[in-house]
């Protein structure tokens, strides 16, 4: 059955249901979406790499450091240690080690099967960089090669292959402190012509249990010009921070606690809890009370401002201790846990749910909560849209499932279009074409079972690329 | 592809597999069930529509206002507030503002596909009303003169319809005071050969937390004839009262609380409790714990009058306190949460679970309990029947995912047979059409894959739609 | 449609998709794994049969008592007493009884329906006793007489069917103070060339609320040589019985508690703690911690000694305490609960998870977890393995769920091989070809829609048969 060196060749049809006729009418649906633009609402590429477009280093920094979905199935089923594939990012990688980390992913190639990662990297190695040999032993250097060879050609320069992507808008993640200067510079660059946009990101600052709360806060009335020395201060700097984000372009703030709910503490109680806070002195439950009270307010200044609201709770951070202390956040052992929507954002529900600007998109990471909690409050309320498939949620299954769970309750017009919300820039295409193909397998089969006609799907599986981002968005 | 009144067209094989062969199964076995009565022994159709016989207004009072699915759908995607749909039932309505209201829900229908209200739409008004034009804007005037129309004929009187319909039971959901006059006046008319049976909902009298407790436990007992000054005499108020729905044909008691937890206290404990809550001076976790004693006792009284008990736990009710503020309960704010099953019927199940007269179907939002908890309940206790797809979980994806998570563990016959838990009295030959479907579909699937044979799944085809619902509600 | 004495056919495609071209895949690939030979690392199966390889007394006590999953079905569905069918496994039980038994399983046939209870006896009847006709009143005596007259001859003694099951190794679950002498005496015996691991379980030793655990411990001490006064000659009792059973053939250790859960204590609270439990007065919660801090323990002395651990949690073990006042544990009242595994872990894994003789597999019958926690840290950490499909997600449906799930996060390499989990001897060859059936029918779709080439998958196919296990099991 082995080959020495099999081809590689994308079939067309991929990802398409098995059945001819379901087939066929996935293929005509899937031919109105295939060429559209990209929509990136959420996302991790670096905004300097577009400010600065200098050539990328190397195939291994470039496709395999910065991406923790290769990183960990590396390390947890090839046994690879992560200090040997440049991890964490940044750090410094000789050419010698580059080589041999991109040896290390293209050996263990057997262990990726049936995972998006084999489907990104298909795609990306085929159709960015022309490669036509499948990763193995023996091909690790002759697809190395021709990649760190294209590398060095203008036209896979970060600006070259954004618009060879046909990326129609990209969303970074950015510190609240965040002068965005590259954001700045780049909107302001008349030679560029594409749409990069900052999100806020406050976690860490609605976080009273940190170590380094104190410092934070202080940070935060720096960049908003405000000495914060009590709670309405605080709320006063995220106003004006969130302000100065949207002026640069924001659309949304983005949000991961390790639970959704949200209460508002009395005004009292919540200065006396965030002076102990300031003081260093808070108890747990106390952090816990006042983070929950700051994220409700994040809600209140949403649907005053009008940014779009991301949360993203349910995650253990950093699972791995050992590997934290050595390599620091992101490097693959995140855990999902359950969590909780329904109770937990009723208090924010019941106040801003229907409220003129507010919009709400929820992800989730457990996927019982689709036609249980999210398709129900999606369906109700007018601000809540469910959080198409992203992390981990993001291949052909889960995708499929996630349509199969929330249609019914929510239909698709109160789905946020997909997000790749990824660091490795260049799999960006190909976890886009992941979801058109299996959102236009979902409709090829609801037509198929005659339950919408195939005009009705056609103006979904374009709405589902187009205008549901931009609804989501507000894009 | 927009064509301006495209036909509405219901194709013969809908919601049927896609596979040629597997379709043709499946169609051979819904030919043996196409044409079966309608058993439905749960829903909320008002007894006096049948009692009365009077015709109906017009076409939203009738399908659009109590119909919770598509009011929250038309205000969750389509922005619309509830008070133009009619919400709450029963309020004024003039014919200029149903008119509106109908022209609302066409506009919006794009809002509906893939979701079950379109194929229960569609197939209403083409089946029951003859339209033959897709909802739009361009026809809402058109469908909706057409049924309006129709609703001025003999034929589409509540009783025509219900012959119609060929439905062999229907059960309503009725207040434990409520004297059944409606029930008895309709069981005593000569002319109607139907069969309506009330069904005993006790959940407002066993949740002592609430502030009209003791008003409703003065109304329980004058309605049994008796002072209810201690829990005995609670007790024995609801053996009567329970006596008195089975006299008027009752065949079931339906429970829906916060939790499934069911367990007995010591008398003495019951009866401090209680008069407490009587006083008002009940703490919340006592309320709880005399809430959870009182269940247990329905579960008592059901094995002692064989009354069949439905439980159906888990829902955030009137989640949107601000709609519940304006308009009351019912108008789609209800959200479902995670409950638990295993560990809170041990008391009931260890106690009553295999006695002779007992029977419990569970009902849930929480998918996650079938395979996990439901079907190896089931599979284990003489009494106990999963509850199949009802109130959000009756939809086609949903139905398939029932049968799969639950076949392996409880077979098909300790499955109750389809629910329609509807207000919306013409969907009913269509959900109960969706489920006949669907659990045709499914059948053929195994006889496809050599799992079943063709007698054996067309003798349960049968069984899932006559025998079980007769079975599992000893009807 | 009924026919009177259907005959009993096994189709060669059996349980593979309907699709024509997915089924050839599926077909070719299935004709790779078909006779391959079966490890089976967890089941139940008495060593006794097999080292003293008497002949079976009769196709009930054979078949009929020891098998749960028909046991719950035929009391829960069929209103059988467990009593009539020779429950608890060692009654006395005459001829008639068990012929009887046999009857009342045969007339309750279509409460099988759908079951893999179905599949596992069609095939056992089939292709192990050469039954042609299926089950019924009608046919139950004529199957009953075919079996017993088959287990008369010698090539139907336990080690005859061993050899012909084409069983390659076969674990136990075994008492840690057991002296495994009839482990010892079949692995002496020349005249045997299988291979029967036993399997340390420990879990009532781990379990300090227990009426009997100063026994247990008495119990281990004895049969470790060790007086066991402090957790600390515990602890390295428990190393020695380890030693024991791994110098015995042993390759695991089996944990089964209500949760997950395992945190290390101070030793000098652990001291504490279990000087209480010795003297009969800790605390419920003291107890729990005191079993959390023992299981984390195991998970150190596999670090050790490198035997794998196996952690099932999350059961509610005889829910049906009258059954179990009656009959004893293990008649079919084990209800699964919902539990969770990305905290629980935690403090193991950040401690364990990476070491290079620890391997952890964990099974669960809880679904949920399956791509939300269980695939999230077998992809990460390098010894966890996903425990396949086993107890209640042994069946068709359940087995695909289980691949679509865990695939997309965690590949192949992760998972453990399938597990048979079973007291039914002859069920084994049914149980496995049920797995393999449906890993090809799963693989056999990727090919299909383009996710994998046929060559890759053939070697996934063939890999989760042979290494898989091995791997997993350090077989």
């Amino acid at each position: 059955m082995s080959i020495s060196k099999p081809p590689l060749a994308l079939h067309p049809d991929r990802l398409f249901p098995a059945d001819p006729k379901v087939r066929d009418i996935t293929r005509e649906l899937y031919g109105l979406v295939r060429d559209l633009p990209i929509i990136s609402p959420h996302g991790h590429v670096p905004v300097e790499w577009l400010a600065n477009d200098t050539p990328f280093d190397n195939p291994t920094t470039l496709l395999l450091t910065p991406d923790h979905y290769t990183n960990r199935m590396l390390h947890g089923a090839g046994g690879v240690d992560l200090s040997e594939l440049g991890v964490p990012v940044g750090s410094p990688i000789s050419p010698d080690q580059a080589r041999r980390a991109f040896r290390l992913l293209c050996e263990n190639w057997r262990y990726f099967r049936g995972t998006p990662v084999q489907f990104w990297f298909e795609s990306e190695f085929h159709d960015v960089f022309g490669v036509r040999v499948r990763p193995s032993a023996e091909t690790a250097d002759e697809i190395y090669d021709q990649i760190a060879d294209a590398l060095t050609k203008p036209e896979f320069r970060p600006r070259a292959l954004y618009r060879r992507f046909n990326i129609e808008a990209l969303a970074t993640t950015d510190d609240p402190a965040s002068d965005l200067a590259d954001h700045a510079a780049l909107a302001a660059d008349p030679s560029w012509d594409g749409r990069v946009v900052p999100t806020f990101r406050p976690d860490a600052y609605l976080e009273p249990a940190r170590a380094d709360w104190a410092e934070l806060t202080a940070r935060l009335g720096e960049a908003a010009g405000i000495e914060i020395d009590s709670y309405a201060s605080h709320f006063e700097a995220m106003r004006r921070r969130r302000q100065y984000f949207k002026d640069h372009g924001a659309v949304s703030t983005d949000h991961s606690h390790s639970d959704a709910r949200c209460e508002p503490l009395e005004p009292k109680v919540a200065e006396e809890l965030f002076a102990e806070a300031l003081a260093g002195k808070i108890s747990p439950e106390g952090a816990t009370a006042l983070r929950r009270h700051m994220v409700f307010d994040q809600a209140k200044l949403a649907a005053e401002d009008g940014l779009v609201m991301t949360l993203h709770p349910g995650v253990v951070r950093n699972h791995d201790l050992e590997a934290f202390a050595r390599f620091g956040a992101d490097v693959g052992g995140d855990i999902p846990h359950a969590v909780e929507f329904s109770r937990a954002l009723q208090p924010m529900l019941t106040e801003f749910g229907n409220a003129e600007n507010f919009q709400l998109v929820v992800f989730t990471m457990d996927e019982t909560v689709y036609s249980r909690e999210l398709a129900p409050l999606a369906g109700y309320y007018r601000g809540v849209y469910v959080g198409a498939p992203w992390w981990f949620i993001d291949e052909t299954d889960a995708i499929m499932r996630f349509r199969r769970s929330v249609t019914g309750y929510a239909g698709f017009y109160k789905t946020s279009g997909f997000i790749d919300d990824t660091r490795a820039f260049c799999s960006i295409p190909a976890r886009h074409d992941v979801a058109r193909r299996v959102d236009c397998s979902f409709l090829g089969n609801l037509v198929a079972e005659h339950r919408l006609t195939l005009d009705e799907a056609a103006e979904v599986a374009v709405d589902l690329v187009v205008s549901q981002p931009k609804r989501a968005f507000k894009l």
